[in-house]
């Protein structure tokens, strides 16, 4: 059996997140049905991000999947490219080593977060950024994320898992958390070696509470510490999150 | 009566051009329903560029309306922003001096039209990207642009008008036309003092057999010398076009 790796593109907007439902659309019901029907039989994948919520973005998914067939890499992601919805493309296709596991080998994710901020909104960005109207201060964004970065315990930026895990182990590592902005268009960049269930949708937002002068460094400091998630920012909507990457 | 001018922002995917229609929406019909709304009288606007195509957007359109309201221009602003839908958005709103005419008194206007040129598709820019998978080289681009820019005769570069207005002038001055390249993203940014019925669209047409070399240098030369709409390329299409602004 080969094992393939797919890094794929999506626009979640008309589906249930990625992983599969009963009767609901979702990324990977779709990817699996055009797997199966071009390799001619039922085809699993595993996820880097299987989690990711409905209507949440990537540019750079990973999925793995176990296949017999002779197909050359160019030609599966090809073909799968003409079978896929337009929503959905296949942007690289390649043979990995049969121990690789695209969830349990990720080392590194990235996310962006984008923010419109500004008194109009704005019809040509409304798909993908999330609409803020009060003035942020970058600054006191970039402030907030410094104070973030690193090893914590992200307990308190932490949704209940749906799944109903219990005493998950909630420290991670943010090894990079920026945040840019062009004109109007803040973008949150964060990287860590995982992330917890809405946890990047909560970082973000965070940062636009401090943006907005509602939530100083000394009190984020004692949300971290309280590990308590009713005490953090509300979640930031999930149209304006993508998957950007994951390293390897 | 005061006159008001408006900047608009619209994603025009969802309507039939600008220009109201029986039956069919548009960015004119739902700009007049929320002004008349506001305004409670009827009102007519008149745009800049009112003969837009279906399903092109525009980031900076220009049209102007008389009143009697003394409500004030940021009042107004507000006010629309709230009635329109989500995908038109008036970006500024001011009183001009009674003769202005956003069509008539318009000096140049500046389009974008945006290619997305890589053998995947990709998902993310498909909604306002015209999707080109076989290379293109930006440097004959460049040349064909350069080659067009100036004043000339553009008939070969016009459509018939659907209005069935016969002779008219044809001769326009495209005082910028030019051709960026991020990544896989290629943008054609053309500036000119008017243009004839889907020129934009039938320009960059050209340049992309231009750049995949079916188009020479001295095959552009005849083609906008014998004025005649069938020796050009086919029109591109029009959801990667974006009237970015009008100067008057």
């Amino acid at each position: 059996m080969r094992n393939i790796k797919l890094v794929l593109e999506y626009d979640g907007a008309a589906y249930f997140g990625f992983q599969r439902q009963p009767s609901q659309p979702t990324i990977q019901a779709a990817l699996e049905k055009a797997l199966s029907r071009l390799l001619n039989h039922s085809t699993r994948i595993t996820a880097a991000s299987g989690r990711t919520d409905t209507g949440v973005h990537a540019a750079g998914q990973v999925v793995n999947f176990k296949t017999a067939s002779s197909m050359e890499p160019d030609a599966l992601r090809r073909g799968l490219n003409a079978l896929l919805p337009r929503d959905i493309a296949v942007r690289e296709a390649e043979d990995v080593p049969a121990a690789f596991h695209a969830r349990f080998q990720a080392r590194r994710k990235t996310y962006e977060y984008s923010i419109w901020n500004d008194p109009v909104r704005s019809p040509l960005h409304a798909a993908r950024t999330y609409y803020v109207p009060f003035p942020l201060k970058v600054s006191k964004m970039r402030a907030a994320a410094k104070k973030l970065q690193g090893c914590h315990d992200f307990r308190s930026f932490c949704a209940a898992d749906p799944s109903g895990k219990r005493r998950e182990n909630t420290v991670r590592t943010l090894s990079r958390f920026e945040v840019r902005k062009q004109g109007s268009l803040i973008r949150i960049l964060v990287e860590g070696d995982g992330f917890l269930y809405k946890m990047v949708r909560n970082l973000a937002g965070t940062l636009v509470e401090a943006g907005a002068g509602r939530l100083t460094l000394g009190e984020l400091g004692g949300v971290l510490k309280v590990r308590d998630r009713r005490r953090a920012a509300k979640t930031a909507p999930a149209h304006a999150l993508t998957l950007l990457r994951v390293d390897y």
